[in-house]
C-alpha cells in the first residue's frame, strides 16, 4: 500500500507531544479524533481546549485544528495532522443544554452520551440496569442533531444505544469498539447494535486496544482483519473505519482517571482487574502511530481491494464527519 | 437625515426583548455592541452566551449574531440588527490567559480590562491608586492583540489606560464615555487619554447616560452635539462614534449588580448617591432605540456634513471592528 491512502483514526487519547505528532506524520496519519475529556466539567473542558490551543501554536508545522471536515483535506495537503475533538462523556455540558452549541462552536465535533456509568443522558455499558435515554438525553440528542455534533455510543449500553439511534434524526456512531461476536466484552457491541448503527448511516471504528480483542495482546493482524471482513458483511463497507483507542505514553494515573473519575472511592479496574490493573501490553503489529500501514497491508492480504481499503482507512470517517458535523439547514446558533 | 445611514451603537445593556429588537429596527439600528457580562466568571459567561443563542433562534427575523465585522453589512441587507458582544470586565477569563482565545471564538469581540475597581489586569476609574497594567495584564493585552479582541478602557483609570495604549500593538477603544472637559466625572476621559486613543487608531463612543453629561438628564441635544464637535477637533472625525450606554427596561436590581457585583457588602452607588440611587431620568431626545435619528439631526444642525455624520453614526465603528477583530497575521487559535 502506498502512503498516500487517506488515514483517519477514529479515537486516540495519547500523551500528546511533538514526538507523537511526528510519528503521526511518519505513519501517514491525516487526522485523528482526539479525546478532549473523560469526566471534566464545563470549566475543566475549557482548560483542555486551552492546552490544545497552545499545542496548535507551538506545533503548527505538524498539527492543525479541524473546525470543519474539509479542514482534513487542507491538513493533508499541507502535510500536517488534522485534530478533531470529541468528549468521551457528556460531562462538558453539565446539566445545561445551551452548552451543546457552545461546545460545538469551540470545536467539539463528537460527544459520547455516557462513559461506562449512568449519565444524565443515558446508560453506560457497565451498569446493571439500562433504563434507556433520559428526558434530558432526548433534548440533547435533538440539540446535537441541530448543531451537527456526532452522537457516539462507544461506552454506552445496549438499550440506550438502540434508543439513541431511534431518537436521532442523524447517524449515530461507535468511534472505538469491536463486535462482541469477535470478542465478548462489555465494551464490544452486539450484531443488533452494529446493524442499527449502519442503518442510521453511522460508523464503527475498530479498536486495537487489547481488551477489545480476541486473545488480547496476542491477537494477530490476520485475526483482526478477519473481524473487519466479517463486520463488512454485517454493516456494509461504507460503515466501518479505524478507531484505535491508542493511549500512547500515558501513565497509569490517566488510566485510573478514566476508570474512576471522581465517582468512586473504591478502585474500579474497568476492563482489567486487581491482578491486571495497568495498561495492557500492546500488540506487536500496532503499538504507535507509525503502524497504520500494517493494518492496510493486513486488509489487502485479507482480500480487500484498494477502494475498500481506502474507505476503511479514512474515506468513511471523512464522509461521516462531512455529513454529520454540518449544522442542520436553517440552524441558528 | 434618511434612515439609510449605517447606525452602530457602541454599547447597550438593555433588558433584551422582542419589543426592544423591534424598536431597534424602527430606529434604523444596524448593529449593537451588547454587553454580555459585568462580573460573571467564565462559567456564568457561558450562561449569558446560552441565553443569546436562544434569542438568536427565537428572534431570527430581527437579530443576527456578528461573528465577524462583515456580518454587520449582511445584517443590514437582511433588515436585521447585528449583535456583537463585549464584556465590561475581565471576569470571563478569570486567571487564565487561554480563555482569551476561547471567549473570542465564542464571539466576544471586545473586553474591558477593568470595571471601576482594580482587576487582575489593570486599575478601574474608581480606585484611589492606579498602579497601571499588571503582569497578567501585559500578557492579556498581547493575547487580545493576537486573536483580535478589542481592548476597551471605558471604566479604567488614567494611568492604566495610557499604559494599555502604550503596550498594545493595536488600537485601544473607549466604547462609552464622554470627555471630562465636557463634564467632570470619574467615568469621563481626559484630553490626554482621548488624544492617545485616537493616536492608537481607536474610537470614543459618546454616551447618552445622564451621569456622563453636563446637566445630567437636562443636557440638551445641542449641548451634546457641541461636545461631539469639540471632540472631533481633538480626536479627529475618524475616531468618534456613538456608545449610548442605553440600559433600557432594566430593573434597579441590575444597576445594583453592575455597581456591587459580589465585591461589597456595603452598598456602592457608583455615579449616583444614597439620595439618588436609582436609574437616572432619561434624556428627552434619547430614551430608546428609536431616537438615533435625533442625534443625526442634531449633528446636521451643528454643521456636520453627511460624510461626517455617517462616520459618527456607524462607519467609524464598522472600520474599528473590521480592523480590530481580525486575528493577527499567522495567529493560530
Amino acid at each position: 500500500m502506498s502512503k498516500s491512502v487517506l488515514t483517519i483514526d477514529g479515537l486516540q487519547y495519547s500523551n500528546w507531544s511533538r514526538a507523537i505528532f511526528e510519528e503521526m506524520r511518519e505513519g501517514g496519519v491525516d487526522a485523528v479524533h482526539a479525546t478532549l475529556v473523560y469526566h471534566e466539567n464545563c470549566r475543566e473542558t475549557l482548560l483542555r481546549f486551552g492546552e490544545w490551543q497552545r499545542r496548535f501554536e507551538i506545533h503548527q508545522d505538524l498539527i492543525v485544528p479541524v473546525r470543519q471536515a474539509s479542514d482534513i483535506e487542507l491538513a493533508r495537503e499541507s502535510n500536517r495532522v488534522g485534530i478533531f475533538f470529541g468528549a468521551q462523556n457528556c460531562s462538558p455540558i453539565e446539566d445545561d443544554i445551551d452548552l451543546v452549541a457552545i461546545m460545538r462552536r469551540l470545536g467539539l465535533m463528537i460527544m459520547q452520551l455516557t462513559y461506562n456509568n449512568q449519565s444524565l443522558l443515558a446508560c453506560g455499558c457497565y451498569e446493571a440496569e439500562d433504563s434507556g435515554i433520559t428526558r434530558f438525553g432526548r433534548q440533547v440528542i435533538r440539540e446535537m442533531n441541530r448543531v451537527g455534533m456526532l452522537i457516539d455510543m462507544s461506552h454506552s449500553s445496549e438499550r440506550s444505544t438502540l434508543e439513541a439511534i431511534e431518537l436521532s434524526e442523524r447517524p449515530v456512531i461507535i468511534s472505538h469498539a469491536n463486535p462482541a461476536s469477535f470478542h465478548a466484552a462489555k465494551r464490544n457491541k452486539s450484531d443488533e447494535v452494529l446493524r442499527a448503527v449502519a442503518q442510521s448511516g453511522g460508523i464503527l471504528g475498530f479498536s486495537v486496544y487489547p481488551f477489545h480483542l480476541r486473545n488480547g495482546p496476542d491477537c494477530t493482524l490476520d485475526e483482526f482483519c478477519g473481524m473487519v471482513a466479517d463486520t463488512a458483511e454485517l454493516m456494509g463497507i461504507d460503515h466501518i473505519g479505524i478507531g484505535t483507542d491508542l493511549c500512547q505514553g500515558q501513565p497509569e494515573s490517566v488510566l485510573t482517571w478514566m476508570r474512576n473519575g471522581r465517582w468512586t472511592k473504591a478502585m474500579d479496574y474497568g476492563e482489567g482487574n486487581k491482578a491486571n490493573a495497568g495498561w495492557p501490553r500492546p500488540l506487536s503489529w500496532f503499538s504507535d502511530n507509525r503502524h497504520f500501514n500494517n493494518i492496510a497491508e493486513g486488509l489487502y492480504l485479507k482480500g480487500f481491494n484498494n477502494d475498500e481499503i481506502e474507505k476503511i482507512m479514512g474515506r468513511n470517517w471523512l464522509r461521516q464527519l462531512t455529513e454529520g458535523t454540518r449544522p442542520q439547514a436553517g440552524a441558528v446558533y
